[in-house]
């Protein structure tokens, strides 16, 4: 049901994809030597010196490219950007990447220095420092695409500067004619909040326009596809107090009589929740936009990982009423992050509680606004007879009513972004996209976890797709952080695909 | 509707409680004296050395009042056992004390040392060390009943020994014969657990037969009344595990589709109550003895404080469906103690938890088993689909069950004791002591709290009444512990009526 390539446009992308590989082949040594340069420059997000280090090589690699590169300040590390125009007016392909990384514990990596990258002729096995490090083969010796380099940032989010401008390397290597306009923003701070990040899109937007936007970040799907990401959930959380007696009371001398507020905040998270996982707060769902049939078949042709993540995490029981996985991702939920009242385990002690406290997240989708999901837990709250509270209450509250709870904002909240498939845009991306790989790419429609889009959707008014390219089991913020060379390779022929991508 | 007094024994009980003031106005300096110097020596149950001093100390003052006494060894502290037989064969009354107090930490104290008996004119104000300590008043000159004394086991619980013994002195000197046998039986292990005691009275039980136990510890009413209990409540406390994911899991990626092991938690402690507090679990209340008319009016009769206790601890809605608070501690309860799951607060973080664990406690009356009532909370939770384990779970089983949880004892629990009211000793007992203060004393067939008084009515065979004479408000096993002495003085005259009781 996707537009339908003919069988010529077909025979193009095949004879693309051959090229880029063509090239690929020939200079993999070479690619990887300038991939292992980059990643031996320390780039925590907090060592601004560094960065910057990172920032003026990137500079030069984008130059190497006939990218014309800007690099624009902020309060905190530069944002580089980059533009290849072509003569033609095309449309314009802007790609986000971020060249920062998370901060880094080397004793807890394998190897002992996490900007000294490292071959390995495979995964890591659990507990393990096997398989063993090997050199990187001398020029034009075989390179096998399920080695793997351990080193920080080498999936995130260094990889797909590489593949992106080694993509570009391949086409112009081939002789063909890239007609799209190309604008790059590589950011410096996106493990550290992304804090300079808004104010410096505000003050260029003039320049920072283009057709679509990819957001070149996160691992592929599970199955290890090729996978472009429409759209995250946002994200608002909560955190419930339920106040009981002014202090902790014995519970022989008092229990049964009186009231036990870990009891009543059982009661109440109870109250929001049916048996299947259906939130049960009034007009929870009602906000929600429909997922468009095109948005539906998709997530209908993601391949089925239900049981696949049963038994890696351990469970048999789901939430979601039997929905799949991904369509539950396609909903707002309510899902308690914490509860604490009184003690447990060798603490434990034979007391009514004086509290009871639970901290819940809101995660949205498109149509939810953080604010009115909030409103609806607190009428819910309040519907189950509570006096809500601004903190804790006073005597004559406490007199008053038989029920007390408050109900905080943990952290303000983001709504969700969903960019939809069936813009003209993202169906020729998908179009494009499509007819290279064995499989077609796999399209999410929201990819469960939240992302900040919001800020680029906001500012730049520009429609958004999220195109990751590394492995899913990368380590990502964690100690040995690693990019499955294959996906590096799959990466350059993703990106070369979208760069070609056919004009309206 | 008690066996209602002649005129003539209420006369007779006037002129006893007038001897005994009589008596106690004239030595109060000399009856303080000697209570200063019993609390001047250290007794905390771990500090052997210094509880044999107290043994020994204790052993001279009951010599001094005609008493026959055998120094009990066991492997731990000495049980002081004393006998002042009659030449008459009438009754038998024995009273339980134990001389060794709680832990002490100085510099939580007021003033200084625990163990240096400090006079002041009244109670200690909140957050204040005023009223200002001031010296023991030379003999003769009057002392207020609203002073307090402050040290380490003042109230708990060498001052029903000072009253015990002073009032065998009153009445000794009053010309009267005391012609009950009276037994005596101080504990030098109490606030460490009674490790020895049992075996103490097996080895000894031969000699320590009587018609009545009476229990001297623990504070008076709220109202400081007189009182008098004749049972306490058993206890038994469990832990609920609920299993999740094998690891906590991001909220965004899985939350509305992986098991949440919080809110599974939630419901289950929900699912275990009604709102009014009625417990749900089948047959909870099903072995409950019920009270007879006598101890349904004795429970009438107790002054209402329900009002009170809401105010002092600031709240207004109870558990129990309108019973009285006293008619709710005659019900074995489930109470929640502490609920752990993932973080709040500061730590709060977005993920779906990997387990949820709650600790309760299940608090027992007469006819209450402690491991049937576990059995039926266990049959609960099994009744809402979980299936149990006996530790974490391994992958076969998280394969083949979508709910688990572990169910443990916490600790072994012990049955409630309630002697019943009924009994020809016990009508003797309320007979003798109604009539002499201004109000009837308080009788409470069962206190909320959990005494292992099981031990004494397992071995010996003895109804058992509970015997408080100490203030409410005496900071029991806190800093300033303390004694109103006016509470000592009424302890006097009750220990008095009790000596003095009529035989069948």
């Amino acid at each position: 049901m996707f537009a339908v390539c003919t069988l010529c446009a077909d025979m193009d992308k095949k004879k693309l994809l051959q090229d880029v590989r063509q090239y690929r082949y020939a200079h993999e040594h070479e690619i990887l030597k300038e991939f292992f340069d980059l990643l031996t420059i320390p780039n925590v997000s907090s060592d601004a010196e560094n960065v910057r280090k990172n920032a003026l090589f990137i500079r030069k690699m984008m130059e190497k490219r006939g990218i014309n590169v800007r690099i624009l300040e902020t309060e905190g590390n530069p944002v580089i950007y980059g533009e290849r125009m072509s003569s033609d007016s095309r449309q314009t392909l802007m790609f986000y990447i971020h060249y920062d990384g998370q901060p880094v514990d080397p004793s807890k990596w394998t190897d002992s220095s996490p900007f000294t990258p490292v071959l390995r002729p495979g995964k890591l096995r659990a507990g393990s420092s096997e398989p063993k490090p090997m050199p990187l083969p001398g020029a034009g010796e075989p390179i096998d695409e399920d080695w793997r380099i351990y080193a920080r940032a080498a999936s995130d989010d260094k990889a797909p500067i590489s593949a992106l401008l080694t993509a570009l390397d391949a086409l112009d290597r081939s002789g063909r004619e890239v007609k799209n306009n190309l604008k790059f923003i590589f950011e410096g701070e996106e493990e550290a909040g992304s804090t300079h990040l808004l104010s410096c899109l505000k003050k260029h937007k003039d320049y920072l326009d283009a057709d679509i936007l990819f957001m070149c970040d996160g691992p592929v799907y599970f199955t290890g596809d090729p996978t472009l990401f429409f759209g995250v959930r946002g994200i608002t959380s909560i955190q419930i107090t339920v106040y009981g007696p002014n202090t902790s009371l014995h519970s022989g001398h008092f229990g049964n009589w009186a009231p036990n507020p870990a009891n009543n905040l059982a009661r109440l998270l109870a109250s929001m929740k049916e048996n299947s996982g259906r939130v049960t707060v009034k007009g929870f769902y009602d906000t929600v936009v429909p997922l468009s049939e095109l948005e539906k078949e998709a997530i209908h042709n993601i391949p089925k990982c239900e049981e696949d993540l049963k038994k890696l995490y351990g469970f048999s029981g789901t939430e979601g009423s039997g929905k799949t996985y991904q369509e539950t991702l396609q909903l707002p939920s309510l899902n308690i992050n914490g509860i604490n009242s009184g003690w447990v385990g060798d603490q434990a002690r034979t007391i009514i509680p004086h509290q009871a406290v639970a901290s819940l997240d809101i995660r949205l989708v498109k149509g939810n606004d953080p604010d009115d999901m909030v409103q609806k837990v607190i009428a819910h709250v309040k519907n189950q007879g509570y006096h809500l509270c601004d903190g804790e209450p006073d005597q004559k509250t406490r007199m008053a009513f038989p029920l007390l709870a408050r109900v905080e904002v943990r952290e303000n909240g983001y709504r969700a972004s969903r960019t939809s498939m069936d813009l003209p845009i993202c169906r020729r991306v998908i179009d494009s996209f499509s007819g290279y790989f064995e499989k077609n790419p796999l399209l999410l429609p929201t990819l469960g976890g939240s992302l900040p889009i919001y800020m680029f959707s906001d500012t730049l008014n520009i429609p958004i797709i999220g195109l990751p390219i590394v492995n899913h089991d990368n380590n990502q913020h964690q100690p040995d952080e690693n990019l499955r060379i294959g996906h590096l390779w799959q990466g350059m022929e993703t990106f070369a695909a979208i760069i070609m991508m056919e004009d309206r």
